[in-house]
């Protein structure tokens, strides 16, 4: 994909209004007609879920340092890390602070790390609620969706710093994890479909890091880990993920301590919506003029 | 107050299930009901101000470090403010990175700043949409809320690191803002009161930073630039602000080089709903079951 497709499909999005410029690569602002779109995914997504009586938690767009470093993210996706810095220096420190900045030079140096960093996946802050004795049996659902961030600044429209996600999340053995992902990849396909996206689901991996990554990766296809749903959205040749299922096999359960109800060690599995990029897969499939949908698509989304 | 106050409420939330601890002094996770809440106070807050015309716009948790540095927010507010790294090594550093995190060391010494910081209110990325030429006849006004974060880790519910505001936004000329100012400061009050809180309006200040700081706390209470609407949460000799009316002056418009339609430099004012907060208050109110409330304010908050 060129620099050029993904400028096209930028400036198209960016002169219609729907989305803003923000003043950063890979930032963006959404007009009040691009948030109707991501109600409505969101809508769907929770009403496709409706009968898994799972339990709804929010999240705020930070989570626990001690959760990052404990889930391996640093090794796998270090380039990606939103580390979040604060000042707790005295007036004096102040003063070398304000002298930096007047002077245009680099400021964080006075900085000192926060308790916190940006979150990369909505259903990170999930898995510690599930510690502290074995899980019932048939495990635990969640439903979770919020602002994640990646740091990968892009020219892609596709590939926003921070962006939405919702998810269905299983954690209890490792049947109940494959069958979530089984269910999931029918129920995903299904819901992108009845909105009109063209969808394939391919077998994919995780964007690790180095050269330790590259056999991460295909362990993960190896074993098709990760599933991603892909739309068109700057090019059909290379079309985008807009939704995963992933098998965590014991990736969180052995980290979290998380017992399943045998008191084995947990499995888990996600199914994960990517909102901003379907409502990207959706402005590009059915154009720019929300009105102008099919009256099918616009029933899905706003019944 | 005392922490033993902040604790038991905080306890009394985190038992009910409403509130989650997320694993950082001042993170929590919210419950579906705790979530309700919130989109009602969010939904009510909207249609208080329906008839503003106001350009409804949605930007996400972090903003362009440019933004902060240009609006004066580390002088005024270093403590508070946070900062975005990440890691751009290569394998080399890579290996080095993840040696510091296995020794337990400080990791972050080998992160770079990104070019982004959390934002601390809803509003800063509204102003930079305002250049450009002379804003039209009787200004512009912006309906904008979402995720904010301040670093003051702390034991008080009501005083979270991450939390939602829901702004009006006046950019215009200087009596434009106060007229803003007066309508809000009412429509503020009625708003509060129809959901059964009790509220003062009181003359306040930003949390300022140091001795400098004092001076400009001084300097904006004597010209009654901040009103907040104050009620009980964890004391109600102490009462929380839910709620502010803040005139900038001009400090956003020479800041961002915005001229009103006149030309002059444009003044600015905006109503903020701290929307926890304004839920913690409605919990403090009437109780942590919410099927109980009054069906007044049910009836206000889901109509």
């Amino acid at each position: 994909m060129t620099d050029e497709a993904f400028g096209a499909f930028r400036d198209e999005l960016i002169d219609s209004g729907l989305v803003i410029d923000a003043g950063a690569e890979g930032l963006y602002g959404r007009s009040f007609d691009y948030e109707r779109i991501v109600s409505g995914i969101m809508g769907l997504t929770t009403r496709t879920g409706a009968d898994e009586g799972a339990t709804t938690v929010h999240f705020p767009p930070v989570i626990p340092r001690w959760l990052l470093e404990r889930t391996d993210y640093l090794k796998s996706f270090p380039d990606l890390t939103g580390s979040v810095h604060s000042f707790r220096g005295d007036d004096k420190m102040h003063a070398r602070l304000l002298a930096l900045v007047d002077a245009g030079d680099d400021w964080v140096e006075v900085l000192e790390p926060a308790d916190v960093v940006l979150r990369p996946a909505a259903c990170h802050p999930v898995y510690p609620l599930c510690t502290g004795g074995p899980l019932p049996a048939g495990g635990r659902r969640f439903e979770v969706h919020g602002w994640c961030f990646r740091h990968e600044p892009s020219r892609d429209p596709a590939r926003m710093l921070a962006f939405r996600m919702h998810e269905f999340v299983y954690v209890g053995d490792p049947g109940g994890a494959d069958g979530h992902s089984e269910v999931w990849v029918a129920r995903g396909t299904e819901m992108y479909e009845s909105l009109g996206l063209e969808i394939d689901v391919v077998v994919a991996n995780d964007p690790f890091f180095g050269r330790a990554g590259k056999v991460l990766a295909a362990n993960q296809r190896a074993e098709a880990l990760k599933l991603e749903f892909v739309s068109p959205i700057t090019s059909t040749e290379s079309p985008t993920a807009i939704g995963s299922v992933n098998r965590h096999q014991d990736h969180f359960g052995s980290t979290f301590g998380i017992e399943s109800a045998d008191g084995a060690v947990a499995h888990s599995a996600c199914f994960a919506v990517g909102v901003d990029r379907t409502a990207l897969a959706l402005l590009r499939r059915h154009g720019l003029d929300i009105s102008s949908w099919p009256a099918a698509v616009q029933a899905r989304l706003w019944p």
